[in-house]
């Protein structure tokens, strides 16, 4: 089985190294919000569509010079900018427009503006919102415990062969995406017990850890993600269960194996990253056993282009 | 006393946000290998010394309109290039030509090419790193412990009042730069031994906890810095001891006051950020108590647009 280098890992969820490439050399449009900022990226691909759509609602004004969508200048509120995109996401979805709306999910996911005051200026429908290469929010929850001598072992688990997107793929014990403003720290139980039957005794002592960023391309398309990391030592009797479906199987591994499932890109990408983080964090990878370390930090810790949450100005 | 958010705190260390404003606004000269990989920046203020100097030695090809000062072809080892640069340094030195080279450090600080093979291209004398704006390392270490009841009180310094830069101002427990050539674990025994008087035998427990990354302005000019970060839990009776006379004094805070210290700006800005960075990873600042956190984050892990150490090829 062919073996990567952990560099060559965290590379492969970072493979959108730059907005500016999208647009120049794959005619991506930017995506703007009527006071100009920056909030994602459309595929070339999808502008027809939203353009014939918008002969319906005048949604969006586009600029194919500069290769730019924004919000038409009525659109100036959170309310009218969602609603309307809601019934055009409606729409393309009837007509099956968009593959990725197959998967409508129900499910909204928040847009940040720059002086946003800490709360969403834009809601997106979940399976729509790769169209829109808008940043996303998610939890990855690093289940482990520690053998009676001290050392380290990891849950993983092997998501189910049925889950449409990397089908069969090693990943965290517990994560998700974060919509419907939904809290973070809920977010780590809900997952942790849809997942995992983690009960809330149990999952409430997960330990914030920071965050990894990238911005990958999937089949779904773009995404740039900050993903929230959590630690969660687990009772060394605990055995996390699989519940919703999503996951096969959980193994408890030591961590040569899981840097050997690491190197073998045997992780969902994203997953990696979040593995490789807590490798980092837990001094397991150091700068004297992996010459890439400086780079690999780098890489776990994207700068995004998109505004993120703010404080409430 | 002022009290500051800490995102006002990361972005006092990180001051330069972007290399391109410091060339078009300030008219500092890009620092290219031979080769032309970007190594560095050199405020405007420096050029025409070295302009000088290089009518002796034709180390430097100057482009003014451009403005890069780039090693001429010849210049084509780490050894001519080095040797070159330390006689030119050492005519500045004795010509007093600029004030960094008062403090003149017989430490040379490597820098990294693109294809170096994890070898230096350059060698720099460290008093000499700010005018070249070259990316510099060092080791910081967190020294910490547990009360009874399992609460985390930090160790943390006081630099002394005739400490060249930033006297008075809080520190790590031990921290420094990386020169000659040393080791990242003897770089903290030794700042463990020099600092705080912390035996071999305890300083060895120190956990790699990844790195900081940033650039910064002081009164000595550049620095863009990666900073491999440590944790070093001590025994609940271990007191750390001031030794070479850059510490005055060390103190062992509960979370509470180093937070209060750290909003005050109390703490060197850089060794600020590696407070914050170990609360960060420790769970201690969460997205739940902090609502900048994301943008926190973002500012403890910079990219910097210099390579940095390699895996050699």
């Amino acid at each position: 089985m062919t073996e990567y280098s952990l560099l060559e890992i965290v590379k492969l969820c970072n493979t959108v190294p730059d907005i500016n490439a999208l647009v120049s050399t794959e005619k991506a449009y930017r995506f703007l919000l009527d006071d100009g900022t920056l909030v994602g990226v459309v595929s070339n691909a999808d502008i027809a569509a939203l353009e014939a759509e918008c002969t319906h609602t005048p949604l969006f004004v586009f600029d194919h010079s500069l290769r730019t969508i924004e919000f038409g200048a009525s659109f100036d509120t959170e309310q009218k900018r969602s609603a309307a995109l809601a019934s055009i996401l409606a729409r393309l979805r009837e007509q099956r427009g968009w593959a990725t709306l197959a998967k409508w999910r129900n499910e909204l996911y928040p847009v940040f503006g720059v002086k946003s005051s800490g709360a969403a200026v834009l809601w997106v429908e979940r399976a729509a919102s790769y169209n829109f290469g808008i940043r996303t929010y998610g939890v990855h929850i690093n289940g482990f415990t520690r053998s009676t001598d001290g050392e380290v072992l990891m849950w993983v688990g092997k998501r189910a062969k049925s889950k449409s997107t990397w089908p069969g793929y090693l990943d965290q014990m517990a994560a998700g995406g974060i919509g419907n403003g939904l809290g973070i720290l809920e977010s780590v139980t809900k997952e942790c017990e849809e997942e995992a039957q983690v009960p809330l005794d149990i999952a409430t002592r997960a330990k914030a850890a920071g965050t990894i960023q990238y911005f990958t391309r999937s089949e779904l398309g773009l995404q740039p993600e900050t993903q929230y990391v959590f630690d969660l030592e687990l009772p060394r009797d605990f055995v996390p269960v699989p519940n919703d479906g999503e996951v096969e199987q959980f193994y408890l591994w030591p961590i040569s194996d899981v840097l050997r499932a690491l190197r073998q890109s045997l992780f969902k990408p994203n997953c990696a990253l979040c593995v490789v983080d807590f490798f980092v964090r837990h001094g397991i990878i150091t700068a004297e056993n992996e010459p890439d370390y400086v780079e690999i930090i780098d890489n776990i810790h994207c700068p995004l282009p998109f505004p993120g949450p703010t404080r409430p100005q």
